[in-house]
C-alpha cells in the first residue's frame, strides 16, 4: 500500500483531472491516461501523447508589437494516437458508459512503473466478462508505450473482436479563454507516411514549421487462434482481431516512438527495427525490465514518513511523477506539466532549476546533470536574446522555451524575470558543491555562470556606492518591473560572487585549462574584479522601521491589498483583475522574498528572515503553485512548525485534490518537486553550502519517524529522524572528510 | 502666396507622403490626396476614404491574455472609393507615368479649402492637352466630395473618353512590422447594395461586425454632347461618358456619404436625395460655399506672421487640416492622424485634449465643445472600464477608442496611461474657465470632473500623510508603470481640487440643480471633503539636490541612457530597443514633467521648472511628435529663446518635411496643433487661469510681427506683438470687466 493511487471516477471531471493523474511517462515519451476504448459521445478528453521538446514553431500575434518581441514561439504537440483499440462482445462495443460496470477501478503503480484498469462489465445485452488494462511507457527502451489487454469471459460469450488503430490525424487541445492554456494553432502536424506491412503498423508525421518528424512504428498480438484483417486510410491503419469469446485472451500492443530530435533523418527505420526486435517479448519482460529501472530508482529516492499514509501517497505519487518527466537526453528538461498535459504548452521555465533540479541533485545526481546540460545546450541562445535586449555582453535565458529562443508573448511577467538567469547559474553552483565535478565544471558551469554574471554587470549600474539593478520582475508576478527586487539583487548577488570564486577554483585545479576558458570567452582580469565588486556593492532592499527586506524599492509605500473585502470566488486574483489593478498594491502572488532567504539564508540575519516572512505570510495568496512549499520550509527554520505542516499539506496533494482547479491540463511538476523540497530542506533542514551538508530537522508533530535516503559527492546516505533522535548512515561510498552535521 | 503648398512629386515615395499632405476632409468625410486616374503599375498607394469614427470591431489576439485585456479594438475603415476616373485620350490611357509631363503641379488651398492638378501631358503618340482636376470635401455639405476634371486640347484630338467608377470592394492598408500601423483585418466591409438608376450610382458597405452602414451615392455631370453607357457588378459601377475632343470638357462628380451613425437606418435613401437636391448646383457653387466657410474659419483662426514664409505656410497648413480632422457632431473627435491615413487605426489619443482641443478653444469654441461632447458621450463606457479594472468608483478613460472601450492592445504604454482621465477633465475646466458656460458645466463638465476625481481616490492612497499614486505610466512612453509621476500627480490633484471647486460654483450658481446632480451620481460631503484632502496631500516628487521633479519616485536613480554611443540610426528607439531596455535609462520618449509644468505652472518655482526643463532637455529624444512644441513653449517661457524657436522650427514643418518618415500613414494631428500652441502659448505667452486670460509675449528674432485673433468669453480679439510692443484690441463683443493682462 501507499505504492500506487487508485481512482473509480467515470464522470467528465473526473475523468479530465484522472487522464493527467493517471498518466505516463519516461521523460522522452509521455502519454495521458486516457482509456482505450474511448468515453461517451459528448465527454471531453484531452488525448494525448507527447514527446519532451517535440514541438513546432507558431506565430504569437500581438495588438501592437514591439522591438523584440518574440515572434514565434515553440509548442509541445500532441503526437500520433497509439493508444486506442476498441473491442466487440458478440457486436456489442465495449464501453464504461453503457451496460452496466459491476466493479471498476484504475491504479497508477509508483513501484512497478504501470497503469492498469480492472473491470468487471455486463454489456446492455447481458454478456459479463472482466477486462484488464496494463500499460507502461519503459524506462529501460525509452521509445516504447505498451499496453495489455486481458479479457476473462464470465457469461457465455461468443466472439471477441478487438479494433485496434494508430492515427495520425491529431490536434492539440485549445481553450480560449485561460492564459495558461493555448488559445490557438491546434493542429501543427500532418501524416507524411503511412505504410502496414508484415502485421507492423508505421505512421510519420511532420510538424507544419519546425519540420521535425515523429515516428511510430506499432504492432500486436494476441495469444488465441484468430482471424486478422487490417486496413489503412490517409491518415491511420486498423487492424481487426477476431477470435473466440469463451477463453481467456490476452492482447498486446507495442509502439515505439522516435523523432528527428533524437533519432535523426533515419527515425521511421528505428522506429521498425525497434519493433521487430522487441517482437519476441511479452509484456511481462516489459513489466520486468520497469520493475528493475524502478526499484534502483526508490532505492536512491523514497522517501517514508510513518504516521501519515495519505501523505506518504501524495509524497511517492510526486517522486515518481517528477521522474516520469525529467529529461534525460540533454536535448530536453522538464516542462512545466511535465509528459503530461498541454499546459502552459510544454515549455520549460525557471521551475526546473529552483523547485526540481534539487531533487534530481540529490537522489539520481546523473540525471540533475543531464537537466543542466540542456541548459547549457541553449547558451548560445540566450547569449542572443541578451544582445537582442540591448545588452553588450552575457546570457539572458528565455523566461520560457523549449528550443532556446524565448516564447514569453507578456514580457511583464516574462521576459522582465532576468533572475532566471541568476537561477540557472545557481544550479550549476549547487550541482559543483553537491558533487565536486571539476570536470563539468571547466566544460559547461564555469561559463553559463560567467556568462550569466556579465548579463548582471551590463543590466545593473554603481549609483550611490552601489550596485543597483533596475527593471526586472522578480518570481511575484502580481508585482512587476521594478527597481532593486530583493530576490534578483541577491541572486545576482550571488551569480556574480561566484562567478569570481570559480576562477579562483579552477586557477588552483589547471591554470592553463582555466586560460584556455577564459581566452575564448575574452574574459579580461578587469571584468573578474568588477564582477567581485558589482557583488560586493550589491544593494540589498531592508526596511530598517520593520526590520525586513521590501521585496522592492517601493513594494512597501503601495497600498495594502483589501483581502477582507475580497470575495472567495475571486481567487486565484489573476482570473479576477487586470495585472495593472495588481500591481498597485502590495499582494503577492507566490514566495519572492521569502524564497531568497530560502536559497541564500547567510545573506539575513534569522530576525530579517522571520520579520520578513510574518509580513510576506499576510499578503501571500498563494495563486501560484510555486509558492506553498517555500512558505513551508521557511516555517520550519523559523520555527512555526504547525504552519511548516499545513503548507505542507497544500503541496503533497495539490494535483491529487485538484485544489488549484486546473489539474486537468496537466500536473503541477514544481510543485511536486516542492514537496520534496519541504520535507528535505523544511522538515529535515538540509541545506548545502561550500562548507558541505548540513541537517536541522524539525518533524511535524503527527509524524513518527522520516527516513530518506541522499546522495551526496558520490556516496549514498540514509537520513532517519524521529521526534528525539536524528542520523545519517552511509549506505554506500568512503566516508566524508567532513560529516555530515546535524543540528538538533 | 502662402495660401498653399505645392508639389510637383511624381516618385513612389513622394506620392505616398502626398497623399496625406494633399488629403481633403471636413472631420466627417475624409480624402486622401490620390490620383484620379491611377499610378504607375507597382506603385504602392495608400486609396483610401474615411468617415471620422466609422468603424469596424476586430479581436485583439494576445500570445498571454490576462483579465482584462481589451478583446476587441475599433478600426477606422476605408470605405467606398468613389475617387477613380479614368481619361482615354483617342484610346491612349492617361498617366502621368506614361508619355510626356510638359508640366505638372498639384496644390492644396488653405483659403479656398480644395485640392488641384495642373497638368500639361502628352500622350506617347504625341496627342497634347492640359488637364485640371479640382476636388473638394465640403464644409457646407459634410456628406460632399466633388471632383471636377478640366480638359483642354492642345494638339488634334478625334475623342475623349471618361470611365468614372464607384468601387465598394475596398480594404484597409496593412503592414506587418510597424507598431503604429495595423498589420491585420484588411478587409471589414462587405457591399450590401449596388444601384445604378437615372445616371446615379449607389453603392451600400456593411461591417463584418459592428453592422454599420455606409452609402456612397454618386452623380456626374460632362458639359459636352457626349455618349453615355454603364455598367454595375456585383461590388460597383462603371460609367463611360464618350465626346468629341476637339473641345473644352468639364467633367464633375459628386459623392455623397452617409453613415449609420449620422443617418440611421435611411442612410442610403439620404444619400440619394442629397444626390437629387445638389444635381443643378455647380462646381463653382460648391467652391462658393467652401470659400464663405473658411473665410469666416480664418477670420478667426489665422496667425500671420512677418519675416517667416516658410512657416507661414507651415502654420495654415496645420490649421486647415486641424480644421478638416476635427470632428463636429459631438460623435467623433480628432484621430490621431485626423482622416488623412489609417495609422493608430483612426483613434483618438489624449492627442485632442492636450495639443488640439485649446486651439479650438480659442478659435472656435464651438467646435470645442463638439469635442468634449463626444468625451462625454463615452463617459458611461469610462465607468465601466473603471469597476473592470478593479476600481470601485470612477471614471477611467481609456487610452485610444473610437466608440469607447479601451483598444489598446499593450497596457503598459496604453490603459496605464491613467493621466488621460485628468487630461479629460482639465480641458473641461479649460472649456469653463474661457467661455464660463455654466450651463454646459452644469449639463456635461461637473460629471466628467467628479467621476474622474473618483477614479484618483480610488487609484491613490495616503501614506506617511502624502496622497500617492501608484502604478501607472506618464506620457512619456520610454518609462512604464511607475510610483507618482510628476505628471500624473499634479494633473490629479488639479482634477481634484476642481471637483469640489465646481461644487461650490455650482452651488453658488443653482444649489438646487448642484444637488439633483450630487444626488443623481450619489455624490457625498464626505466624498468632496475627501477630494480636497487628496488634493491638498497630493504627494510631489520633488529632488533637493537637482531642484527638479523627478519624472516618478525611482527615475533619478536609474542610469542614463548612452547617448553618446547610440547610432543615429537607432532612432526613434522604440524601433530598435525593447521597452525593457528603455525603462531601465533616464531616457524620454517626449515631454513629461515639462508638460506638467506647462500645464499647471503654479505648481513650482520658476526655479525648479528651468533646473528640471535643463535636466529633462539632455535625456529626451523627442520620438514622440507631442514633444518638441512642449519644449518649445517652455524654452519661451524659461527665456531660452533660440531653443524655443529650434525647438517650434521642428514641429511646424514636421509634415511637410516628413521629419518623423511616416507621414505616408497621415498627418501628425497632435503636433500641428502643438505648433499652434508653440506660438500662442509660447511665443505670445498665453495662459488661461481662473483669474483670466494673459499674455507674455517674446518673439523670435527674426519675425517682425506677429498676429493672430482669439475667441475668450464670446468676444473676438486680435493680438499684435511685434518686438518691441504688444497689444490686444477688442474686435467684436463687449469689454471685459478684467481685460486681458500682458506683461512685457
Amino acid at each position: 500500500m501507499t505504492w500506487k493511487i487508485t481512482s473509480t471516477k467515470l464522470d467528465q471531471a473526473g475523468l479530465l483531472v484522472d487522464e493527467s493523474l493517471f498518466s505516463l511517462g519516461n521523460g522522452y515519451l509521455g502519454v495521458r491516461g486516457n482509456f482505450e476504448e474511448g468515453y461517451q459521445a459528448n465527454y471531453k478528453s484531452i488525448r494525448g501523447t507527447y514527446i519532451n521538446a517535440f514541438h513546432d514553431i507558431t506565430d504569437i500575434t500581438y495588438g501592437e508589437k514591439l522591438f523584440a518581441f518574440p515572434e514565434t514561439q515553440q509548442k509541445l504537440l500532441n503526437l500520433i494516437d497509439a493508444q486506442s483499440v476498441d473491442i466487440f462482445i458478440d457486436g456489442e462495443q465495449f464501453s464504461l458508459f453503457e451496460g452496466e460496470v459491476i466493479a471498476f477501478e484504475r491504479h497508477l503503480n509508483f513501484d512497478k512503473g504501470t497503469a492498469e484498469r480492472l473491470i468487471c462489465w455486463k454489456s446492455p445485452s447481458g454478456k459479463e466478462l472482466r477486462l484488464t488494462f496494463r500499460r507502461l511507457v519503459s524506462f529501460k527502451t525509452k521509445e516504447l508505450f505498451a499496453i495489455e489487454i486481458t479479457i476473462d469471459p464470465i457469461s457465455d460469450i461468443e466472439e471477441v473482436k478487438l479494433v485496434s488503430t494508430v492515427n495520425g490525424d491529431v490536434s492539440n487541445f485549445v481553450d480560449k479563454n485561460d492564459p495558461r492554456v493555448a488559445s490557438g494553432h491546434a493542429k501543427r502536424l500532418s501524416v507524411v507516411d503511412v505504410k502496414h506491412l508484415d502485421r507492423m503498423s508505421l505512421i510519420v508525421n511532420k510538424t507544419y514549421v519546425s519540420e521535425l518528424k515523429v515516428a511510430c512504428a506499432s504492432t500486436s498480438q494476441i495469444d488465441v487462434e484468430h482471424s486478422y484483417s487490417s486496413s489503412a486510410s490517409q491518415t491511420g491503419i486498423t487492424e481487426v482481431y477476431t477470435c473466440k469469446g469463451d477463453q481467456q485472451i490476452h492482447f498486446i500492443k507495442a509502439n515505439f516512438y522516435t523523432d528527428t530530435l533524437r533519432h535523426g533523418s533515419m527515425l521511421a527505420d528505428y522506429a521498425i527495427s525497434l519493433c521487430k526486435e522487441n517482437r519476441s517479448k511479452t509484456f511481462h519482460d516489459y513489466l520486468y525490465d520497469q520493475q528493475m529501472y524502478l526499484d534502483n530508482f526508490w532505492k536512491k529516492a523514497d522517501i517514508t514518513i510513518k504516521g501519515d499514509d495519505d501523505l506518504q501517497e501524495g509524497l511517492r505519487f510526486n517522486l515518481f511523477h517528477l521522474l516520469q518527466s525529467a529529461g534525460k537526453d540533454g536535448v530536453s528538461n522538464i516542462a512545466a506539466k511535465g509528459l503530461s498535459g498541454e499546459g502552459y504548452e510544454g515549455h520549460y521555465f525557471w521551475d526546473t532549476e529552483i523547485y526540481m533540479f534539487p531533487v534530481f541533485l540529490f537522489t539520481n545526481p546523473e540525471i540533475a546533470k543531464l537537466l543542466l546540460t540542456y541548459r547549457y545546450s541553449i547558451l548560445e541562445g540566450a547569449k542572443a536574446r541578451a544582445k537582442e535586449m540591448g545588452h553588450k555582453k552575457g546570457a539572458l535565458f528565455p523566461w520560457r522555451t523549449i528550443s532556446g529562443t524565448e516564447c514569453s508573448a507578456f514580457f511583464p511577467a516574462g521576459t522582465a524575470q532576468y533572475h532566471i538567469s541568476a537561477d540557472v547559474a545557481y544550479s550549476f553552483i549547487q550541482y559543483y558543491l553537491a558533487t565536486e565535478d571539476i570536470d563539468y565544471l571547466f566544460e559547461f558551469g564555469a561559463e553559463v555562470v560567467f556568462e550569466t554574471a556579465r548579463l548582471w554587470l551590463d543590466t545593473g549600474h554603481f549609483y550611490d556606492g552601489h550596485f543597483r539593478i533596475d527593471n526586472v520582475t522578480g518570481p511575484d508576478e502580481y508585482t512587476c518591473i521594478v527597481n532593486n527586487n530583493y530576490y534578483t539583487n541577491v541572486m545576482a548577488k550571488h551569480n556574480l560572487r561566484w562567478s569570481s570564486k570559480i576562477v579562483s577554483i579552477l586557477k588552483q585545479e589547471n591554470s592553463s585549462r582555466l586560460l584556455e576558458l577564459t581566452n575564448r570567452l575574452g574574459i579580461s582580469e578587469t571584468e573578474i574584479n568588477e564582477w567581485s565588486e558589482a557583488a560586493e556593492k550589491m544593494y540589498l532592499p531592508y526596511d530598517e522601521g520593520l526590520g525586513i527586506n521590501p521585496q522592492d524599492d517601493s513594494f512597501l509605500q503601495k497600498a495594502i491589498w483589501d483581502f477582507e473585502n475580497t470575495p472567495k470566488e475571486h481567487h486565484p486574483l489573476l482570473l479576477h483583475y487586470h495585472p495593472l489593478t495588481l500591481y498597485r498594491y502590495q499582494v503577492c502572488k507566490q514566495a519572492d522574498t521569502v524564497l531568497a532567504h530560502f536559497l541564500l539564508e547567510d545573506e539575513q540575519t534569522y530576525a530579517t528572515m522571520k520579520n520578513s516572512f510574518d509580513y510576506y505570510e499576510k499578503i501571500t495568496t498563494h495563486d501560484s503553485s510555486l509558492s506553498y512549499c517555500v512558505h513551508s520550509i521557511m516555517a520550519s527554520k523559523l520555527g512555526y512548525h504547525e504552519k511548516a505542516y499545513n503548507y505542507f499539506i497544500e503541496t503533497a496533494r495539490l494535483d491529487l485534490d485538484n485544489t488549484h482547479g486546473n489539474t486537468k491540463d496537466g500536473l503541477h511538476l514544481a510543485n511536486m518537486g516542492g514537496t520534496w523540497l519541504a520535507i528535505v530542506f523544511g522538515f529535515a533542514g538540509l541545506r548545502l553550502k561550500e562548507e558541505g551538508i548540513s541537517l536541522s530537522p524539525s518533524l511535524p508533530n503527527n509524524w513518527e519517524e522520516l527516513a530518506f535516503n541522499l546522495q551526496f559527492k558520490g556516496r549514498l546516505f540514509r537520513v532517519e529522524i524521529t521526534k528525539h533522535s536524528a542520523q545519517c548512515h552511509l549506505l554506500e561510498g568512503e566516508p566524508l572528510i567532513k560529516p555530515i552535521r546535524i543540528k538538533i
